[in-house]
């Protein structure tokens, strides 16, 4: 069985996106604010969306089961307030559970949250809960930049995120630690700001004792850990400046990297330096790259092609990174998968 | 010959540190700034920081020149004034002169620049001359984000740094792209915010057309291009998306990487992805990693042996990233090199 755990609604209909023009151009005017309901879209819509989309490639490339969660430069959490931004979280995440529903088999959701820059995380529970207990989500994206590139917000060590992590331990579910839009002039979005926070992420435990505190936390660390994984003796090095641990004993038991790294030597690197039990497989298709690569042919964001040409991976280890890895880091999902003999 | 184009005096003796500090509690009551002339480090002692730290590891590293410049994480743009900082980056910038007249078989320079949050660069030219001009200097060193980890600054591909670069093609002086400490405790200076300021610097390049203004302008990225080199696919992708030319032609004219990477599978990484044109030899040592690599028993930033223990590179390949490419990046180096008969 092949699990993509990183993959968003990138393709969601059109209404989607009028209906948030809609809201953003009402921030200056609440009275002008659309309704919920006046977002109107069909199940065959959303069954078009995704069938002639995501279903299509996972199909053509053998993926059986996304991890779906809402596009993730569509969060957009420094746009308005809570309102808003609660508002927002809760019609695209409903949308993926749809999905989830229509697909059942194909896609399993995971949640956006209600962030809102200055605003306590302890706010983002209850959309949290619903998703998980009413949806059946299995995990959430955590942006530890609300702000959108001015990185205002603490350090994801810092005790201001404890509720979520706490919510996070009880329920059984793994956050992927993933920014939004970057409105920093400085920062491209999907080619610096996403692997920047990466890279940001994976320091900010690194530097801390977050892990001691929760013990059973698990992060995983998108697009590859950023530059984590190719200045890996940097960051072992560091960490013993810093009198910490080994890394793997530091940080590895609750840190996974995904494997949205775009070309075959950058996967190779990420499976060689880091232990195959912290890889999980995922495209993040269709999402940032969605061309063609002319040196290769085939789809930059086809990763399990880079994984298949693997010469450093066995087909046991493979085995993990496509599934078991998955169910361990999603408890919730592994339960969802044997309720269905699976 | 082999030349390490990427090193800090971050060994200076500590009579600079403590009048930095004066400088700094100073800012609140210019009546109390230090003078320059209360700086006195004799050349005995500047010897004796060089024979025994950089100096000594080059012999046994078997490194024969470095390019010096003032310690990076010390540059600190954000603090004070352009006053400050130019008092500052000419001191700093003085001591590296030294150091390169005491070891002219050894140490050449590059500047750092009077940078200062929301000041015209322009006001950095002066500075910048004398040390080409005076002290011999053959590059610089380019903060792209002077408020240390608030990135207040328009990209460096916006005309705001224009008249750098019209400086920097006249005298034929490239620039490495350096940040300094990070005042923004989401970032980890050596860890994220140097790494971050690599990824950032390059897709600023990749998402302009900056090099069709200067065909001749020529860009350092340190530590082995951030996150650039892991993520070659995507970066690779993106400017497809973007409509822009393959990234050889795009940008491989202008930007370099050093070879601050410190493990062999980063390095090789590096090596394979990169033109090896494109690949200058640095260690950036005694810098942000200092310690000895359990794994290997060696230095992490020992990078000499990553190189010579690569199987990816042939040993004419080799003595480009030791020598030749250093040679054609930093033209005035080649000439001081030529006028010694080297």
């Amino acid at each position: 069985m092949i699990i993509d755990v990183h993959g968003h609604y990138t393709t969601a209909p059109k209404a989607l996106e009028d209906w948030r023009n809609r809201q953003i151009a009402a921030i200056k005017d609440p009275a002008a604010a659309p309704k919920v309901s006046d977002l109107k879209i069909s199940d065959d819509e959303l069954r078009e969306t995704i069938e002639s989309n995501q279903l299509k490639k996972m199909l053509e490339r053998g993926i059986d089961l996304t991890v779906f969660s809402p596009r993730a430069s569509f969060m957009a959490h420094h746009i308005g307030d809570y309102a808003v931004s609660s508002t927002w979280a809760a019609i695209c995440n409903e949308l993926c559970f749809r999905v989830s529903k229509l697909f059942p088999d194909n896609f399993i959701g995971a949640a956006m949250l209600p962030q809102s820059p200055g605003v306590d995380p302890k706010t983002c529970i209850a959309e949290l809960e619903k998703c998980v207990k009413e949806y059946g989500f299995v995990g959430i994206n955590l942006n530890p930049d609300p702000s959108g590139g001015h990185w205002t917000s603490p350090p994801l060590s810092d005790r201001h995120w404890y509720p979520i992590y706490e919510k996070m331990v009880e329920l059984e579910i793994p956050a992927m630690i993933h920014v939004s839009t970057s409105c920093n002039p400085c920062f491209h979005t999907t080619g610096a700001h996403y692997l920047n926070a990466d890279t940001t992420a994976f320091m900010q435990c690194l530097t801390s004792d977050l892990f001691k505190d929760f013990p059973t936390l698990k992060f995983l660390i998108p697009h590859g850990g950023g530059a984590a994984p190719y200045h890996w003796g940097r960051f072992r090095g560091l960490a013993q400046e810093l009198k910490k641990p080994l890394l793997k004993d530091h940080l590895l038991n609750n840190i996974f990297f995904d494997t949205c790294v775009y070309h075959q030597p950058g996967i190779d690197l990420l499976t060689k330096v880091i232990p195959v039990e912290n890889v999980l497989f995922a495209s993040e298709m269709i999402g940032a790259v969605r061309g063609i690569d002319p040196e290769t042919g085939h789809h930059y964001d086809d990763t399990k092609r880079y994984i298949e040409a693997s010469t450093i991976l066995s087909a046991e280890e493979k085995k993990k990174v496509y599934e078991l890895n998955a169910r361990r880091v999603f408890p919730r999902l592994d339960r969802a998968l044997k309720a269905k003999g699976k």
